[in-house]
Parts: C-alpha cells; structure tokens; sequence
C-alpha cells in the first residue's frame, strides 16, 4: 500500500527528471550551435525543459511546477553544464540524443494529458494540453534563438504527441492496465513513431495543395 | 426576461463563434500558404484562435475560456479541415476573407473590452485589453511561422481596434443604447477604419522620421 | 513609523516608475529604428516595460501589476510619445541611454528578486524570477519587431542580473543593510558589470567550442 503509493510516486518524479533532461539536453545543445555564452546555454536549456510544463500550470490554473521544486531546477542546471563539458556527446551519439529527444517528448506529453485529467477536464481538452506540454518547450527555444519551430518543420512532431496522448487516454479507460503499463506503452508509441517518421523521411501528405 | 436573457447569451455566443472561425480561417490560411502539414494547420489555426482570448484570461486570472468549452475547439477543428479541403476558397474570395479577419478582430476586441469592465477594470485597461485579445492571436501565429507580426506591418490593425474599442467604451456608457447595438457599431466602425485603410493604403504619419 | 512607511513605499514606487521608464524608452527606441508607426511605437514601448512583470506576477500567482495602476501605463503612454518626439534624444545622449537600460535592468532585477521573497519562495527560484522579470521585457521587444534576443548576444546581459540578484539576496540576508542601501548597491553592481562589459567588449569565454 504505502510501498505502492511510494513506487507511483517515485515512478512519476522518474518521468518528469528524464523529460527534463531530455530537454534541457535539447536546449542546451541548440544554444550551443547557435553559439551562444554559458549563461545564454543555461538559459536556453531552462526554457526548453520548463516552457511547456509552465504553459500547462498557466492554462489549469495550477501551481508552476518548477518554482516549488529544487530538484528540476538543479537537473537543469548539472543537464546544462553536463552538456556544455561533454559536447562532444551531440556528434558521436546522435541517435541517443534522437531517443532521448523523443523520450522528452512523450514523457511531456504524458505528464501533460494526465495533469488534465487530474483536474477533471474534457479528455480532448487533455489531448490538447498533453500535445502543448509536449511541444511549447521545443517552441520557446526555437522563438529564443529566431528560427523557425522544428515542431512545424520535423517529420511528425506534433502528430507523435496526438496519436501517443489518444492512445495514452484510451488505455487509461481500460480496467485492466496499471498507470506504469500505460505510460510506457505510451512512451514506446511515440518513440516508435518519431523513429519511423524520420528513418522513412515521412510525412503528413499536404492533400491541401491543388 | 428569461428569452431577453437568452438572446443576450446566444448573441454573445454567436459573436464568439463567429471570431473563432474567422481567425482560426486567418491561422489555416497563413499555415497553408507556409507549406505546413495537416496538423501543422491545425495548430497554428488553433494558436491564432484562442492566442488573443487566452492571455486576457490569464491577464484579468479567470479561467481560460477554451478550456471550459467543447464548442470553440470543435469549431477550430472543422474551420480548419474546412479550409484545407477548399483551399481555393482564399484566392476567389480574397474580399471575403479580408472582411472575415477585420470582422474577427472587431469582435475580439469587443469580448475583450466587455471582460474587462465585467471584471471592474478602469476603461483604459480594458482597452489594452480589447486591444491585446484582438492582435494576439494575429501575433502568435505570426512568432510561429517566424515572420515580423502582421500587427506592426499592416495598415492601421491595432489602431482599428483602439479607435473601436474607445468607441465601444463610449457608447456602453450611454444610457439609451442596447448592448447588440453597442457591438453592432464597433463592428462596424473598426470593419469601415480597416478597409478604408487597405483601400487608400493609410498609414499613420512617423512624424518622429525627422 | 508611518513616515518611514511612506519613505519605503515611495522609494519602491520610484524604482518602479524609473523602472518602467527606462524600459519604454528601450522599446520605443527599437521600434523607431524599425520605422514602426506610432501606434507599433506605442505598442512595443508598453510590451517592452511590462513584459517582465507580467511574466513575474503569472508565474507567482499574483494579480498583474499594470492592471491595477494607471500611472505605470500613464508612464509608458508619456515615455513613448516623448521618445518619438525627441527622436534625436537617441543619437546625442547614447551613454545616458545605455545607463537608463542598465538602470533598468537592475531595477526590473531587484522588483522581481524581492516579489518572489515576499512570496516565500527559495532564494534560488527568486533569483531565476528577478532574472526574468529583468530580461523578459527585453526578449518580448525582440520577438515582436523579429530579431535575435539581444539578451542572448549582449555582452553579459543576463550574467549581470543574475550576479545583481545574488548579491541582492545576500545583503538581504546581512542586519545591518538597509533595504535602500540593498537596492541601491544591486543597481550600482549590475550597472558597473554592464558598462566594464561593454566598454571592454567583455564575454563568457565558450568553453565548450573545442
């Protein structure tokens, strides 16, 4: 009982520090392309990993999330100075970062629908918000450092965040899957998609142009 | 009393409809001529449709107005779809459209002013409001697909709706006229100052270009 | 006792107004140099000095602070018109102009650091606030008229805020300062950092380039 309460608990803070990682890593490494100075990299890093979870907790009214908690600023800050110390990361492990980077994104996207549900919303108001949670973080870096948001270029960005909340929520509706099953699932389904859209350079057909 | 009372609503409703889809058309149509995907059109149709309503409600700290309300997301949803199936609907009713946005942000600016002196607000705030929950959204899609905000190109967009919005003020305070006659007007005033504008390319003097 | 109240409010209103002014000016200057019209003059000025705290106040929970006092906005809607008017205010008193920035950057730094201690927050979460309150006007300016945060390029622009904000915090803690004497050493050190930094073309050394 307790033991379970503590291993939820814990499985959660879990989700939210890897995504934080995933996307401060994200920033960082950006900024650092961008060429910017060591506090313009902390910056970057910062927004990137708190935009999208901050917009959430403006949108329900909630609490921000990182102003109450050292534990993510502190991930920030080591995921920062990590990044900027090992650099040489970003080259020889692009494909970790890739998975790291899709990680980030259907943890986020996760934490975002099941915040909405907690507060009673519409499933598809969750949807939207798990999708934005998802996404806002990879925005903001991309507003801060003025090029267009890879969210509206990448192969199946945002679609990834869609198809992985709807499954998330359906299987919430099961009786029989446990929170931790259908996290994971979720997490495998985005990763799966994102992975498959840029190794067969996919993407939504523009059936809009004539 | 009950009927007055629910033509009250449904008029405001009907504004409220009315704005989201001409914005959401604004956002589906700049995303489009951007060469975005699918879901790239409906996040950026989206973002245009509720960018302006979204940060008044967190400005005045009610609840985000989208949040509570299936309709507006639903109308979102199929403004889009709507606008990509007949894209062609842009370049043959070019005037359309173009009465379509003034109408939007004539309408924004109403809600906008109107929800500020509900809350109790000086008139002047609620015109920065009105003003803000007009432009917004124009501005947010603008920041997404990374151009200079239409807002600060276009001739005479915010002044519209300050001149409107003052209007507005102005004749809520005068006792003889209907609340649909007020909206009514400012609708129409800021529709007149936009196209006479467009029509003889108006600009406001840079008298400080010395 | 009252009287030393009516010396502490007014000092911290002073800040503020001083604040507010040096902001607009920024704003107002940037938008001139893009040859908005009046009206885009006007709107950047006001985003530009009230971006930060808005930011600060969403985060915090608190009621937006420009919507509850009309002399901010009167300040902005004076600053503005003046700086359009003595557009040659510009080009003959740059110094003076890069002191009023740097005033009111450490200004901005000190309200936001010292809001979010009111609030009871962690020292470290309230130096991230000052940081914000101070930079983010500045990036809204940036993001509106469509360049690169000069945040992220400046010479030491947010390093200067975030050794300001620490050695705010610190002397709070110190009995025997003064909170003038706090405030007024934190607007001194930040102004002494960005000048040193400027006149010596001073930057973070990229240790991370190889």
């Amino acid at each position: 009982m307790f033991a379970t309460f503590l291993f939820h608990e814990n499985f959660s803070l879990l989700i939210e520090v890897i995504g934080t990682i995933a996307f401060a890593m994200s920033g960082a490494f950006a900024a650092m392309q961008y060429k910017l100075d060591p506090f313009g990299v902390l910056i970057i890093a910062f927004a990137t990993a708190v935009g999208g979870g901050t917009i959430r907790d403006l949108l329900l009214g909630a609490p921000v999330f990182w102003m109450h908690d050292m534990l993510i600023c502190t991930v920030i800050f080591v995921t920062a100075i990590f990044s900027m110390i090992f650099r040489s990361v970003e080259k020889k492990y692009k494909n970790t970062l890739f998975i790291f980077d899709s990680i980030g994104l259907g943890l986020f996207t996760i934490i975002g629908v099941q915040k909405g549900l907690e507060f009673g919303h519409h499933p598809v108001i969750c949807l939207t918000l798990g999708t934005i949670t998802g996404c806002f973080g990879g925005v903001l870096r991309d507003i801060l450092i003025n090029r267009i948001p890879l969210l509206l270029r990448k192969e199946i960005y945002a679609t990834a965040c869609i198809i992985g909340g709807t499954a998330f929520i359906i299987m919430t509706y099961i009786p029989g899957f446990s929170s931790q099953l259908v996290q994971i699932s979720t997490i495998l389904i985005i990763i799966l998609i994102r992975s498959i859209a840029v190794k067969y350079r996919l993407h939504i057909p523009k059936f809009y142009l004539n």
